[in-house]
């Protein structure tokens, strides 16, 4: 068993994938990490579309920019790529108004399901990859995400074919204040 | 050590802190996770600010709702509170345009970043719990925000005084479609 530090620390967003199909079990852990999820008030505003289809696949693959988003070719070559989806007016919202300046949170909450996503996969030996630059209504139209919800990020999931090294991060010194800014 | 899948599930919002510091290598390794936390095109837009100053706690704690947030004893309660801040138009965007129909991903962002903050604190036996809901600006005026970032979050960190049930979570089947919606 690996711990957390390591866990996060020696995850990387994967683009390369083997041929190789995600256990059931596998899985159903990783949706499980997002039912456990915090979330603002609990409003839970996740929906995940669980998508293996190869048709579906192209589909949202062609909501990506041809060049300008390195995850073009993973869209397809993951057996599985989850669609991560929001209820808008949820997160954020008391009695359908907005309850501070920043209006939405779902992408608040997004965020925190689809890191539990990237690091129960990880720690099941799965790699993952977040893709958020594409056309988000041409992607939401081909998996007919009705009103009042919103398409977000997609996740492609599988067995990693190749590993990388790790983007530069800034030292805690860069980004630590303290008592005030 | 504790497998990732049961921190994930024990994992609880605390509101109730014992009054005992937290050990400076605790709070470098909760910040460590900070660090690699993935985002936006390696954008990092993450700023954090430690609050230990009793009079600081009491300047943000004023920025709560005196009710309707059941967090405001823990905001001074708490030894630390992690003030959670983004950098503007970086997350998101290309070439200061925004890059999607959403615009800024620094929510996204901070939710993961924030959601590393709760599982690293977890796994070293602190608690935790995002502050959503105050007057931005007033908690960004009581520590001198520059122009160009938000404060978005403010987690009080802490020994648990109190454990609590988990609140209700929609089952995997209530939330998972699978290849359209």
């Amino acid at each position: 068993m690996t711990d957390l530090m390591t866990l996060i620390q020696t995850r990387r967003s994967i683009r390369k994938f083997q041929d190789r199909p995600v256990p059931e079990q596998m899985l159903h852990k990783v949706l499980e990490a997002v039912k456990w999820a915090p979330s603002w008030a609990n409003t839970q505003c996740w929906e995940v579309i669980v998508v293996r289809d190869p048709a579906a696949k192209e589909k949202l693959q062609a909501s990506l920019p041809p060049k300008g988003n390195p995850a073009h070719s993973a869209m397809v070559q993951a057996p599985v790529v989850l669609v991560l989806c929001a209820k808008t007016k949820s997160s954020g919202f008391y009695k359908e108004m907005p309850a501070t300046k920043f209006g939405e949170w779902m992408m608040y909450d997004l965020g925190i399901a689809g890191q539990n996503i990237c690091l129960m996969a990880h720690s099941l030996g799965l790699a993952t990859v977040v893709v958020g630059l594409f056309d988000h209504d041409k992607a939401a139209e081909a998996m007919q995400i009705p009103a009042g919800y919103e398409l977000v990020t997609m996740i492609p999931l599988g067995y990693p074919a190749k590993s990388s090294s790790a983007p530069k991060r800034r030292e805690i010194a860069e980004f630590v204040h303290y008592d005030r800014w």
